[in-house]
């Protein structure tokens, strides 16, 4: 997006190690002297941090894949509004653990088959893609048992079988040749440090 | 809207007195042996009535305008697929206190000029009119005093001014001609019994 700051986000399949990879990278580049915002979706503001709250707990069939969309949508411009447009209007950097392709995906694609209506409340209502999007890219079986060796409270989105994460991985490659500007593609299945070292590369020539 | 019921909205400004008249209107019809299902905007289902609260409770400011129209239009889903849509495949009668035009006006016209984003996030995710849109037409000052009277928790939505009022008023009645297919205005600037009256034959006309 515009601004003098630069947006990144980091997609993947559960299990990806994206979250981690985020986290390392905001400590090098605050090491280095940049500014860095490091947040995520659903949340990364107060309201939006309610509104996660709302769709990940409980049964896992409370909401439709259209309420949940729309849920998101509503998280995803409170956290638009309060937390990324501010900090990047300050020239910070912005490091966003899932954003908007992450709806292309869930409510896209596994949780829903409602890529069109999510492709239209973004137009409509975010409007805005990173900078660069981190896809850490990762084996399916190898990111399926670390998520199911994690212990969470937010049960309602961890039922995945190896199948649905196959899917996903796909999924993820192919929105990546669709968006292939901003995508850069990084193979998470080495040790954390020869992932983050790559990472790191990428960003700085963005910088 | 399709199905063996039938569905009635009630519109108008605060204090108009549409929840009174959409409650008499209830206790008539169940009296003459019909199903009704009596319920309200925003909320209406479980889960929409905890989107109400995080929508209703707080600061002013505590949701742009764009971010509340997309918590409202999960919520309206959420009652759509829970609520309105299984009540009228029994065929029963919903009568609901608020529904899709009261978006319409709110964010579309006083909280925010969005009325544009309202229309196509309705086409995209309720699609759903009324049978039977009752707006109960109110001079703006006395309904401004009655609401005031009111003693309520829900603060989010009560500082309306004159202005406001008289500019939903207006809002209201380009909206009756806009939809004239659905809406019914009625005087409700006359006592309760027979504002209730024009409204229940209004009804019968469509059972």
């Amino acid at each position: 997006m515009s601004g003098q700051g630069l947006f990144i986000s980091f997609e993947g399949i559960d299990g990806s190690g994206k979250s981690t990879q985020a986290r390392l990278l905001a400590d090098t580049l605050r090491a280095q002297g940049h500014e860095v915002v490091l947040t995520r979706e659903p949340g990364g503001s107060p309201g939006a941090e309610e509104i996660r709250a709302l769709v990940l707990q409980g049964d896992p069939d409370r909401w439709s894949a259209e309420t949940e969309l729309l849920l998101f949508m509503a998280a995803r411009r409170d956290h638009l509004e309060r937390t990324i447009r501010p900090a990047l209007a300050q020239g910070k950097i912005v490091i966003c653990d899932r954003f908007a392709d992450s709806s292309r995906m869930y409510q896209g694609l596994s949780r829903g088959d409602l890529r069109a209506q999510v492709d239209t409340l973004h137009a409509l209502m975010i409007g805005v893609e990173p900078d660069l999007t981190v896809l850490v890219d990762m084996d399916p079986a190898a990111g399926l048992s670390r998520a199911k060796s994690r212990a969470t409270v937010e049960e309602r989105f961890e039922d995945f079988g190896l199948e649905l994460q196959e899917k996903m991985r796909a999924g993820f490659l192919a929105l990546a040749q669709e968006f292939c500007d901003r995508f850069e593609i990084i193979d998470g299945n080495r040790d954390i440090d020869a992932v983050s070292l790559d990472i790191l590369t990428t960003v700085q020539a963005k910088l």
